[in-house]
């Protein structure tokens, strides 16, 4: 059984209590439209199920984190609608993305009306268990300082596009904000509400922080070799909007000066043709620049992997590990 | 001496502690100062320094409630931004806007990046006090709520300026959203931070609400006939972007035909001339829209005023009182 199927009734579960926080009744009716638009069209869930199965692997009950759980998707959702607008982009999840539909302006104020629920989700779930002050503290300070950090990684992101060289370095500390971030934050509320030890807190938010970066390498890669029906996102948008992903900076430093004048050339140029992306493509997979992404993203896994050992045996757990490789091995 | 140098101490607090929650050190740089630049060009600290008095009015000190007076002027700052990338805006506080000066994807992210410190700075604050768990849990969920009716507000803003006609109380609801919610919350946290009894803290947050709601019929006035040195937005603007403010809707229901044509013409037209808006102002005057909307406005104030005799006197009251005819007379 695939690790997404055993998932299952943590997915059900979360569905449920999404669309409490974004309901029908949200008025005037283009914002709650396009409040719910990028939930309805699908997503994985990662970052919710993360929650629950933190909660789990140190003795909670999954229910016991159901609002936490909705708001690290609500919150993550509000940065895709926002950063569609900042990249342009027109298309997420296979469907056209808020601001092609409802305008920037509606865009903005759907994401900053996303981002206001999450704290409002969070209060709910300390008010429902009646936890301690400090644990509350704890998990509101989380989630802000994750989202600062989301923020922090995308304008390097922004910054970085428009800059020629980027180093390694800099790539990873960008990727460990735009993406690691949150999933650090999932893992650590989780853990916080299920009660976790100190050490069990640190392990699984170290965990939840190598798999996010491990991720986003997978989807710069995906973004290039793979398929757009199933990844639900243009492929070659990132060598169009001239996005430092992992692969380009490997490949920009490897790729001999004719090959890498190509490349350069391409990169940011908007409208390239489909050939020339092709070649483009290939490229990348001669030098080596796919293969050795690949490779850094599995040992962020295995390194993720072995924290795990702070935690006790149980199911959760379990599906922690088979998530942490469903990371790199997705094609979507 | 006019109610602003009474203030003299607090706004003092409120910077020193403004600056803490958006330091020099946040990287990368375009992002620190576009999030900064707001703060340095200025502006009243209006909001900070209502849940400073309202923690007083209820017997607290000013010293505790610092992080949660930063926080608002912090979420204030933040919709500033947003607004102004939404309305194209170019002016603000007498300064080029931050999209303007760092493009509309570093102002999305720098008023994202606020957000995000709003409800840091709120859970420093519950740590530093030790807060019991349901202050806590009402302080952020003011906030949240405070932040989602905000989007609802300016939601209702940009829809009802594509559309024909507005009725009153559809501005108002969108005005209480806007501004009202906003000093609503600001009061009542201040309340709950000074220990305020539930009367205390629901006086107080009504206070707050129908001075932003006249504050907000202020602002409409001044876009209209206020000087534009003064005021730091460029006079006419309202009228340019086609906003359904309330000399408007009232001037649309009262002027005879012909004029009401012209000024139908003029809503949302971006370029009129000088002339044309001089005449579209003088026309608003004469007939009764400008001094309607003051009255309104000034009601507002009173019954602000009449909810203080929930609270023993104190210096803080008399501010507040204060503050409250500052609302609708001031030019700026």
């Amino acid at each position: 059984m695939d690790v997404l199927s055993r998932l299952g009734g943590r997915v059900r579960l979360v569905e449920r209590e999404l669309w409490r926080w974004v309901p029908r009744s949200v008025k005037p009716e283009p914002l709650g439209k396009s409040m719910r638009h990028l939930f309805s069209a699908g997503g994985k869930r990662l970052r919710p199920c993360l929650v629950l199965l933190s909660c789990e692997a140190v003795g909670g009950r999954p229910e016991d984190a159901l609002e936490a759980a909705a708001a690290v998707e609500i919150l993550h959702t509000f940065t895709l609608i926002h950063d569609d607008v900042m990249d342009r982009d027109e298309l997420r999840r296979g469907v056209r993305t808020v601001h092609v539909l409802w305008g920037v302006p509606m865009a903005i104020i759907a994401g900053d009306a996303l981002f206001a629920r999450v704290f409002e989700a969070l209060a709910e779930n300390v008010r429902r268990l009646g936890l301690p002050a400090e644990k509350a503290v704890e998990i509101f300070r989380s989630i802000s300082l994750a989202s600062f950090e989301i923020c922090r990684g995308q304008a390097m992101d922004i910054q970085m596009a428009q800059r020629g060289t980027v180093s390694e370095r800099e790539y990873l500390e960008m990727v460990s904000g735009k993406t690691g971030a949150l999933l650090d934050a999932s893992m650590k509320i989780g853990a916080i509400i299920g009660g976790g030890s100190e050490r069990e807190i640190g392990a699984l938010s170290v965990f939840g922080r190598k798999i996010g970066i491990a991720f986003q390498i997978r989807d710069d890669i995906l973004g290039i070799t793979g398929e757009e029906s199933k990844f639900g996102k243009p492929i070659g948008s990132d060598i169009r909007e001239g996005k430092r992903t992992l692969p380009i900076i490997y490949a920009l430093r490897r790729l001999p000066p004719a090959e890498r004048k190509l490349l350069e050339d391409a990169l940011g140029r908007g409208r390239i043709s489909e050939s020339r992306l092709s070649r483009i493509v290939e490229m990348l997979q001669e030098c080596g620049a796919i293969d050795y992404s690949l490779n850094l993203a599995r040992r962020m896994v295995e390194e993720a992997k072995a924290e795990l050992s702070a935690v006790g045996e149980s199911e959760a757990k379990e599906i922690l590990l088979d998530l942490a490789d469903f990371v790199v091995t997705r094609s979507f």
